[in-house]
């Protein structure tokens, strides 16, 4: 069997050529399918995505969201009854034709998003205020005719979650988006260990209908910041449109306050792949591990396979209870095995040879830290479970602590420029003006405002960092995705 | 609050106007969308369809399936390259544009079935015998342009799940055919309590491309019957045209053996709607009811409120460790409960009272049977263990005995036209002809060739049952839907 080929490009070099042999080589995606930003979704990346799904439903079941699935085809009349909601036009694959050459009458919009295919039907589902607050999602594939695209970062096809809610107030609808931003932070941070940045986006960067827009930023190793999810109060921007009303308690006709929230879960991807991979692949928390524990036999005779193969078993056995745990009895030699489950970020590698089965003890190996201990029989429940915490909590701190490596608060324009420049978040005292964002975007080709800090209060004082304008707020910028 | 409505139509009198009445309430699907055929998968048919997902995905993962995504659109040619395959373009939704009225150069199917997406990859990753067997599913919905369209039974967009598996041989791809056969079995007859009847299709009516069919039938309440899932022998004919070839072990090359496995997650859902369900509602089985056991509190005064829900919550943490239990603390009376949940299918209710709260013992409900007994504390959980089984058994007989019942050998063309046209499985000794199965078909309008029996060498003697030609097999014939 040919050895196998490890990653050439170093992250902390050539981020960009990592992430593509990564994205091959961990057997994530194909991108040789022939329609143009489509890709070929491969084994492991399914199986680690509907983790991140599993990890996503669960919390917003908690929080009384229900699953839904509504129609991939939503018609071009929908799209155009919010105004700002139709600039989604360009972005739009259209149905025209059905069976041989057949017109359909009125064209059909691949969902780019699903607002104006869910809110008829909120229209009719909702009544009374015994129908609120309404809280659905769906789990799906979306659109975009995107001209770029990049495996889990942006592409013509990709996985979310819409979570799709409406409220009698427009005051639950502000509390729903601080549940949406708790949600986003207890998984990619709780349970992935991403750190994410939480925004108020400025005006001009809103989702096309929203009153507001919240979104989560991660900071790549490059420097740049790639949006993993958004939520946005709507307020009554298309319930008025799409006419969802409801009976109050006063039996008073109102219309419905909205909210909409879309975690990226391909990108989430992106930001697990980005984050915590190293130079020899990816590394992942033990939470959305496809295999958490991979035992890997190590022999050099008939009789010690027997032996080794036979403690395998009983540890895949006993710890199969609680983990998902697989032995490799593949005729690769363990060096392969060792090098193939790194690539693909295995958390605890568990090597059983002739010395551990005559010693009661094994072997364990941490992908995170690349660090080996023997351990005993007896000791390895407690360690696999101690280690399936602190794995998690390694991870954290190395990329908590690389975030804050990153993030600069320069006082002074020269100070500024180069720090947006270089790459990471920049805080900064800003005018608040579009025209300021545009020129500092141009001056720094792609330097973006983010918006303020969700949930605080950051007074600005003095002067805009950029054009010395009066200072309006305290604002974060980096280049992005 | 008002009280919900029941189930008006008999199952056992208006098949068609139940099964419409059951879809509605149950909270199954809402056919009010702007897309003709296009239906909104609701919130408890979701929760039970992804519980056949699981059930399927976790059968195909042992026998050695690995998940993957691909997209949704597949290009024009790529339908064209097998000949007969083609045949699919009548049924096919092409994108034929983008933004603002832009042209797509080649338009895009959207997916109505992925042998010709995947193949063009397998000719990539197919290499060596080492590659094979290639074993790969994918968990999607599917499009195709029906005319005629019933929510879970036929729709223009439909759930499913498409194994497409490369082999050495033809004598393993025949194996495969055997092992997909097995699955269906297992999940539908197995777990789902559904019996199915799986033939041999006739050669007209074969899978566009396959060189041989094999399919399930469920026979429906209204005596027609339902193809819930279909596998083909593909031999070499895309293996050929998709130039997929393998070096052997002597160093030949030579073009792969192919199936394609389709087990309708949908036209499972309508079957086990059809199969189980009464005139209260659905039916459910444990293995694939959201919740498995509803606690129902009642109470009249507030000193017994406390007490009762305090053993509720605790029956629900007890139990909750192996089942899906949920306790339903809302106002409504619980006479509604009842109600509610009986047409929602939930397989176990437990009744919680005053009564039950002194006396150390619950009211336990039986969906199936309607029957209620009481059981001591102390032996709920075995008792609860014990329905989780004797349920799906007595599923399982009520519908294998309806099925026999309906099931006929009719030796004579007058009895045969009777038991055809009066619903039911027809089986019959039958000349082999086209021609004759489609003056069968056109007499008793719509009565079909289902095929022979899988697995089973039926011979036929003497003549054909129609038409008096010689007998060349026993088929089974049916009307379908």
């Amino acid at each position: 069997m040919a050895e196998e080929q490890g990653i050439r490009a170093r992250k902390g070099e050539n981020f960009s050529e990592w992430y593509t042999q990564v994205v091959d080589k961990a057997d994530l995606a194909d991108t040789r399918y022939n329609v143009q930003g489509f890709i070929v979704h491969k084994t492991w990346s399914i199986k680690i995505i509907r983790e991140i799904y599993r990890l996503f439903e669960t919390a917003l079941e908690k929080t009384g969201h229900e699953p839904v699935l509504f129609p991939l085809v939503i018609p071009e009349e929908n799209l155009k009854r919010e105004g700002e909601h139709f600039g989604f036009v360009p972005d739009v694959f259209w149905v025209t034709e059905k069976g041989v050459g057949e017109r359909i009458e009125k064209k059909l919009a691949l969902r780019p998003t699903s607002e104006t295919g869910f809110y008829q039907m909120y229209s009719l589902w909702v009544r009374s205020y015994r129908d609120l607050p309404l809280k659905k999602y769906q789990s799906v594939s979306v659109y975009r005719n995107e001209p770029v695209t990049r495996p889990f970062i942006r592409g013509r096809e990709f996985l979310w979650i819409e979570a799709h809610d409406a409220f009698e107030t427009h005051e639950d609808a502000l509390k729903q988006v601080h549940e949406d931003v708790e949600n986003m932070k207890d998984v990619v941070w709780g349970e992935l260990g991403i750190p994410i940045s939480v925004f108020k986006r400025p005006p001009w960067d809103k989702f096309l209908g929203a009153e507001e827009t919240f979104a989560s930023d991660v900071l790549f190793p490059d420097g740049k910041v790639l949006q993993i999810g958004s939520t946005h109060d709507l307020a009554q921007k298309f319930s008025i449109p799409f006419n969802i009303k409801f009976v109050d308690k006063k039996e008073d006709s109102k219309f419905v306050w909205q909210t909409t929230y879309g975690p990226g879960i391909w990108r989430i991807m992106a930001a697990l792949i980005a984050t915590h991979g190293d130079d020899r692949g990816l590394v992942l928390p033990f939470s959305i591990a496809p295999i958490q524990i991979m035992i890997v036999p190590i022999f050099y005779s008939d009789k010690d396979k027997k032996d080794v193969m036979k403690k395998c078993r009983k540890l895949e056995s006993a710890l199969g209870k609680d983990y998902r745990v697989q032995v490799d009895d593949s005729d690769k030699t363990p060096g392969e095995k060792y090098h193939h489950w790194e690539m693909f970020g295995i958390p605890v590698r568990i090597e059983v040879g002739a010395k551990e089965t005559v010693g009661n003890f094994v072997t364990v190996y941490r992908r995170d830290s690349m660090t080996k201990e023997k351990v005993a029989d007896k000791a390895l429940a407690k360690s696999v479970e101690k280690l399936s915490v602190e794995i998690l909590e390694n991870l954290k701190i190395k990329a908590q602590t690389f975030l804050e490596s990153k993030t600069k608060s320069p006082k002074n324009r020269h100070d500024f420029l180069r720090d947006l420049n270089g790459g990471g978040i920049v805080r900064a005292a800003f005018c608040g003006r579009e025209e300021c964002a545009k020129e500092i975007q141009n001056e720094t080709r792609g330097g973006k405002v983010r918006g303020t800090a969700f949930g605080k209060h950051e007074k600005a004082l003095g002067k805009c960092v950029y054009c010395n304008h009066a200072a309006k707020e305290t604002v974060y910028m980096a280049k992005q995705y």
